[in-house]
């Protein structure tokens, strides 16, 4: 109550006060590379313009049946998101699966991980392996190698991350920057355009961005 | 301890005690066909010979965004799940799906089912689509219809479910025929063979039918 006190006496409406308020405050994000043999998890913290390592890993399922190996990915992850308690989870879009196949274990794989995500009520990202290259190497087509060099670069690592966890953050980091920049167009936007304008082009980001 | 007493009294050791417990037991079977649009599931119970329709239904998802149409397939079968405690649960396990796109969002599908379920404890069992014609009907590529009238016969039922509905109750019903005849075998073998052939043809079984 005291906090908005503050922010109604320094700016010029409660719409700049909320702004300002998404831009100091620090976000949790949980990218996952989901996968039935290995998925990946990184974990960073979005503040403003700051990035913030927080932890990265592989859980390994194993071979076998692939219900326990399921089970393995849901209860890993529910204890990442009850340790950490992210804000916001991101994960990556398949368009184009190899076969059938490959395509129903990945499936399962990546339904765990979101399942235990939202048991927890956190909102789900999804963007494409090529929207992730794009935000963080410059290139749709980059190759992994390089993902994992901008990995380590921007979030100032000591070594780099395994290619599961990797990617893992790099969908992270990615979802940081859309964030950042829907962040910005919108305090861009309130500058210019009036409330009505506004709130249609925020209605239909929403759809496209969250749950 | 009394009820081991008793058995270990009449009968002649603590392997036939225990066969004898679990063809008199009764297990409540949660059957489950799952679907990204819509999931049909359905509970039996199997008691020696008997079975008994509890429930069935049919989970609608809707379209939109895949995350939580999820959440809804985990959080609906959980509540089926809370509400009557199943001891096992039998779903489908596809080998030949259409299309990868289709794959992938079946996975998620059948990903989001086992998790809740798997979540319980329960263990999951898995049968191919003509394992589960061939129990029901007798046939393994019978038709829609056919695997519909058998299960409204078999559970003495007085209208015939829905289509997912009642494929979910022909896995369930698969899989009590299928205990059964393990059941028997088990009490057979235990006549027939010494202990330890016995015991080589269970580990060989637990890895095929259990998780």
């Amino acid at each position: 109550m005291r906090l908005n006190r503050y922010f109604l006496s320094h700016t010029k409406n409660i719409k700049d006060a909320l702004i300002s308020l998404s831009t100091v405050s620090s976000t949790i994000i949980l990218g996952i590379d989901p996968g039935s043999l290995k998925t990946g998890y990184g974990l960073i913290e979005s503040s403003g313009n700051r990035l913030r390592f927080l932890e990265c890993g592989t859980i390994k399922t194993g071979g076998g049946p692939l219900p326990p190996r399921l089970k393995i990915i849901f209860n890993d992850i529910r204890k990442v998101v009850q340790h950490w308690s992210p804000d916001e989870m991101a994960i990556e879009n398949v368009f184009l699966a190899r076969n059938p196949d490959s395509a129903l274990k990945l499936g399962q794989a990546r339904g765990a991980a979101i399942c235990a995500v939202m048991a927890e009520d956190i909102p789900v990202a999804e963007y494409t392996a090529n929207q992730v290259k794009q935000a963080i190497v410059g290139k749709g087509h980059a190759a992994k190698t390089q993902v994992q060099h901008m990995v380590k670069v921007l979030l100032n690592l000591s070594e780099t991350p395994q290619s599961d966890a990797a990617d893992a953050l790099a969908i992270a980091l990615c979802h940081a920057n859309t964030n950042k920049t829907m962040t910005e167009l919108k305090s861009k936007a309130s500058e210019r355009y009036p409330a009505e304008v506004l709130g249609a082009i925020r209605g239909r980001r929403k759809k496209r961005f969250t749950l």
